[in-house]
């Protein structure tokens, strides 16, 4: 960044007029090509139609299209025809996958009251798509196994481990019983998981009015939030495992793929679960008593939240159909013109849980709009010099099946041409949301700084600088810093396999904030929805279509790949320092309970008319080496800083060495960088996910871990495994390291 | 409290079995004089008795005893009987107060729908004292004016100011409007105040079900919580001007005494208020529509909660009785032997709101074995040095009446004899709480070191000290520090005339933590509700008398008046850096926005989909001149030094020079010094509230704000006013270590 100003201030000099100031040359741009990229660029913009989008999304939500459903397969086909028309060479590939649908689905308060939970969305007159009822999936979640379970019922608020500590604190066990959880406080496939874990025989998670109901706001279709009735499906797989098709870890679900037997299938539930909406909770909760639940447990229903166990006592029953079902990703290539071996890849899903306006229309339809607008720029004579890979996935609700079983399928191409995926899911209004590898952050950051944001005519950068600056903790920093911090990939979308499996640096990219609603995964979540209370003049869309095509155009035309180390060492440097902090106070506070436990504050602060568990003492952890953390950051410190003096000599004098051909073999080596960061044995058990920088969480589901291996071996307390995995990270560092320092020397001599 | 380890130490190696190590001398008293009060005060301990306090409980709250009714009188005419019975000399002082009586309430939404408010809470079949409707007093604002307005209704959360800019920032006036605020987050009187302050033509209060309703707990009769039908009545007197009769501000209101005509009275309020339960005001804010009111302003109605103005209008009716009414405030004494015209006064007020057993009965019955705890003592040879005064104060609940105008009639007397003003009020389970004036908190300290925990067996200080251990931020300082610190007072009981307003210094004392619940000031507060629900079985009743009485004898019976002024100097110290960085906080903050507005921050951070009013620059306040409250604080902590120093001196060979009668300059002296802490001027705009470290804050009622005048000119941005009165802090800080020097003096004169 500093290395750019100064060279628009040195261009600005000698030639004042040639280069106008705003105008430095794009990172890994000659002072030429970057110059006729910023033209295409501007071009490009210019093209994506707000009305095309609203039309687009009319067509794609007009039925249910969730996998299997013959609208998933119309959209597919519907789709290709589209990109066909536009001139681009769109196939469809498919996968059999195992996708259970519900058979028999019964939720009943047995005692101390009779009630039978409805189970049921109702339509809505002024939703014309509501009422489609023949085509909906009924509310459910996937890969819930099945089951006939009756017990009581114990409220676990989010259903994370914390919850449990603080259900033991108070004598509660879930051995044997039902729990009900509340979405929210992890992703949403944990709550089962940790249920199981703890004994429970059942799970069931409702949407509480004070996460995305009443209490947020108007619901729908007066506002934008839950309804009573409203459930959130969705996939309760064990994807912090690995995720795509349960029966084919690892390989793509071809027609003769190797398929585990059902019953081994190590990624469904222990437990059934399924989800409810408030209307169905609210009796189950008002039957609990037991314990008053703490503060932070109390939802917005008008009732006292209470622990249970019982008196209140349920009837769960599910049955699910175990079929394999056809899936369809639509993949479109144009053909790169220098480097048709390396490839930027871009995607988005198609397919959704019921209408799926919002999740994933909203964010498909920008693709579209890029696809359309690159065909219009290759008609006009623009030849992207690397390959683009433009996919729209099947399969992504219920476990990221069509990208996972598609990245699986073609790991092997993938691993050797991958140089970037761009993911898109939904889209919204308000403020651009940034997530990824941090060696694209220094890019991406310039991306956002070419884009203009509809509402106020800032750059998308300058407007979601606004809201960083006003945030309390980072305000200072992010006036000062000269790019915004992107935040780490967890999981949630198709990023996953691409980023977490086979290292290729990735970004999930998406417009918020301004967008509230309680639709998620229900059958509201419809074309009437959207254009009524999210982005509803699609200009948004269209900013989400400039911001991505115009990354995806700057990537695929570069003379050199624009990674940048700087900032990934920077940000690597804050992981290993929290990481430190997580140890050091996960340590004292083992010591300092410890302490409490024999000066006897628990006993002191027990109000006896509560029944409560003592604390037991732990072992006080040992004090962990982070030696190799230290040495890997100074390795990245070291080359990360040559690198970036061999670009600034590469780029002087207008950057013509940038324009040669000797680049091929630093381009090469740059494609390949992130496949550095993983380790092929992957993390502590679970091997598909090899990337040691990012992960989602074992325990959090959605939610990042960064240096997952360390993080999570000092989370539960695993110190030797944690001693390990930091010397594991340490050597990825150093092998990172020298990776960049290959880049460098392989710079040094193509511009020599 | 180091000179007392370090005594206790030494006794403990020259005279090991003559002083056991525990037995350390009290402050203030000779090593003989220690032994006979540990003596009788463990003598004293013994005699409260739970269940006399049951059956004094179950009398004074059999009916409903507010001002005015036929059961207050006799309320106060069975405490004196029960006092001169023990053979003690009990009186009743009366005065003739100003309390307004409802002759006609109404409330009713009129638009856009139709509801009459029922204002009434029901009896309940379980609860033998809710069905004594014709004594109940119903639910109002005591001192609202009469008003009959109609008008559009706007939600302003708790109605404090910074509720109002949040209401400025959206664009909502309350000019003309009935305002709807939940009870909390200042005292209830704030709130018509502000809203009137703000144009508003009337205001409504009510008992969220977020704050102690439902959401907290079941509700009663199941359980504590406030039922859906439950008011807070409650008094909105401008007390933060002055408290007492409004109509004879700063004298006592004897038959005779010069009143202000009516409508002369300042601290009545300025417009119509009345409080409501939640069943009423669901109705009412369910009509509203308008923004969304942010996530901190929601409660836990089953509603969205919007901030209008409209469409719901409202109309209110209230008119009142304004009658005076007699007070009846019971007042015992037991003169001093030794030092007759030092006074110790220990408090607790009778009157309540209807039934009152949690308040004020609880804290009474406490007082009343205190009472018969040193009756019993007196018979048995026990000779206080100095005279106890024991008041039941009445009025209390309408503005501290009964006790304002008793310290006003006496202040002449008090203002030469009353040393230390010990008042409880309510009592419940858990905890003990303390706070006052800091030249008593290691005083205090001492005395709950000696006093168990029902529940626990530790000392009640000790079981506190784990409380304070546990809180993130105080808990490593309540480890080491050898006294746990104790809050400052703001107002809200009888303690507020004496320290306020005379200067004498003051205690608060009472159990709680363990006693959540939502009956104050309802027809629930009762005999059924408190012997369910709070300290059923008065272990903590005992707890609270054992404390006072413990107090009360150790102050008596001292040779020395166990003030302290190293406590006090740290404590000031603390205020002192607080108040520098609230002025740098408001300076960081005006300089910081005017920035952001430069910048066009809350342009590019607003919605356009919802309206806001950007903010406009203000000067940046100047620095303040903080010279004056250093050179004080290095006056306090010269002078609290040699003091310390001198009384150690005093203490050596077993503290003979303590039994001293040239110790009368020196407690003289000592009785006074908190008058040193007031200016006879006052604070700002209410100069009835004279002291200068301690005062309620004008805009939050009960809530103390220390160093009064210099934090709020600095919160109100009174820059100027700041200056001044930071140099007036300054000077009484210098003034009490001048005095502190002249007690110093006296002290080595009386010992040499």
């Amino acid at each position: 960044m500093k290395r750019s100003l100064v060279l628009a201030l040195c261009l600005a000099l000698t030639t004042p007029l040639a280069v106008p100031q705003e105008a430095a040359p794009l990172r890994g741009y000659s002072a030429d090509s970057s110059r006729a990229e910023r033209d295409w660029e501007i071009k490009f913009r210019a093209l994506p139609d707000p009305a095309a989008m609203r039309g687009y999304m009319q067509r794609l939500s007009a039925r249910p299209h969730h996998v299997g459903s013959p609208y998933d397969r119309d959209n597919a086909e519907w789709l290709k025809a589209r990109f066909q028309e536009w001139g681009l060479d769109a196939r469809i590939e498919t996968f059999d996958v195992l996708f259970p649908t519900p058979k028999e689905r019964l939720l009943e308060l047995i005692e101390p009251a009779h009630f039978t939970a409805k189970l049921e969305e109702p339509s809505l007159a002024e939703d014309p798509t509501s009422s489609q009822k023949d085509e909906q999936l009924p509310t459910y979640n996937a890969y819930s196994i099945d089951g006939d379970v009756t017990a009581p019922l114990v409220y676990v608020n989010y259903g994370v481990p914390d919850d449990y500590e603080t259900l033991d604190r108070r004598g509660i066990s879930v051995k044997g019983a039902i729990v009900i959880a509340r979405y929210g406080g992890s992703w949403r496939g944990i709550k089962p998981k940790v249920a199981a874990e703890h004994g429970a025989v059942g799970c069931l998670i409702y949407s509480d009015p004070g996460d995305d109901g009443y209490h947020s706001g108007e619901v729908f279709p007066a506002g934008p939030y839950r309804p009573k009735d409203g459930v959130q499906r969705g996939s309760v797989m064990d994807m912090p495992i690995y995720p795509g098709d349960p029966l084919t870890p690892g390989v793509g679900a071809t027609k003769d793929a190797k398929r585990l037997p059902l019953d081994q299938a190590p990624t469904l539930t222990k437990i059934p679960v399924m989800p409810i909406s408030y209307a169905d909770a609210q009796p189950l909760l008002a039957a609990l008593q037991g314990p008053v639940a703490p503060p932070a447990w109390r939802g917005a229903l008008p009732i006292t939240y209470r622990l249970g166990p019982g008196p209140a006592k349920v009837h769960l029953k599910l049955k699910f159909n175990w079929d394999l079902k056809p899936i369809y990703d639509v993949v479109t290539r144009i053909p790169g013109a220098v480097y048709p071996d390396e490839w930027i890849i871009r995607g988005n899903h198609h397919d959704a849980w019921v209408n799926g306006a919002e999740d994933p229309i909203s964010g498909a339809i920008a693709l579209m709009e890029e696809a359309r607008g690159l065909a219009a720029l290759l008609k006009q004579g623009w030849k992207p010099k690397r390959t683009i890979v433009l996919c729209l996935w099947d399969g992504e609700e219920p476990g990221l099946l069509g990208s996972t079983e598609w990245a699986e399928t073609h790991a092997e191409e993938l691993r050797r041409k991958a140089a970037v995926y761009i993911n898109s899911d939904s889209n919204g209004r308000g403020f651009l949301f940034m997530e990824g590898s941090h060696t694209l952050e220094k890019f991406i950051n310039g991306v956002a700084r070419d884009v203009e944001d509809p509402e106020t005519k800032l750059t998308v950068w300058k407007r979601r600088q606004f809201a960083a600056e006003s945030s309390p903790q980072d305000g200072a920093e992010a006036r000062t810093r000269p790019d915004l911090r992107i935040g780490a990939l967890g999981s949630g979308s198709d990023y996953t396999a691409f980023l977490d499996h086979l290292g290729v640096a990735s970004l999930n990219l998406g417009f918020g904030g301004e967008d509230g609603g309680g639709i998620y995964h229900s059958i509201y979540d419809d074309f009437y929805w959207y254009t009524h209370f999210s982005d509803t003049t699609f200009v948004y869309g269209r900013a989400l279509a400039q911001t991505c095509g115009t990354a995806v155009m700057r990537l695929a035309d570069a003379d050199l790949l624009p990674f940048d180390f700087d900032n990934f060492t920077d940000t690597m440097r804050r992981y290993v320092a929290d990481v430190k902090r997580l140890a050091e106070e996960k340590r004292g506070q083992i010591v300092e309970r410890n302490r409490q436990i024999d000066e006897g504050m628990f006993a002191a602060l027990a109000d006896p008319r509560e029944k409560s568990v003592l604390p037991t003492k732990e072992p006080a952890p040992p004090f962990l080496n982070f030696a190799p953390l230290d040495n890997g950051i100074a390795a990245l410190e070291r080359t990360a800083g040559a690198f970036d003096k061999a670009l600034t000599h590469a780029d002087e004098n207008g950057g013509a060495a940038l324009a040669r051909a000797a680049l091929k073999d630093v381009n090469d080596r740059l494609v390949t960088l992130e496949r550095v960061l993983l380790l092929g044995d992957g993390l502590p058990n679970r091997a598909w996910f090899k990337h040691q920088i990012y992960a989602p969480g074992l325990y959090t589901g959605y939610g990042v871990k960064t240096l997952p291996g360390a993080r999570e071996s000092i989370e539960q307390k695993q110190w030797k495994q944690a001693d390990e995995q930091i010397a594991r990270v340490g050597k990825v560092f150093e092998n990172a390291g020298e990776a960049i320092q290959g880049i460098t020397s392989a710079l040094e001599q193509a511009v020599r």
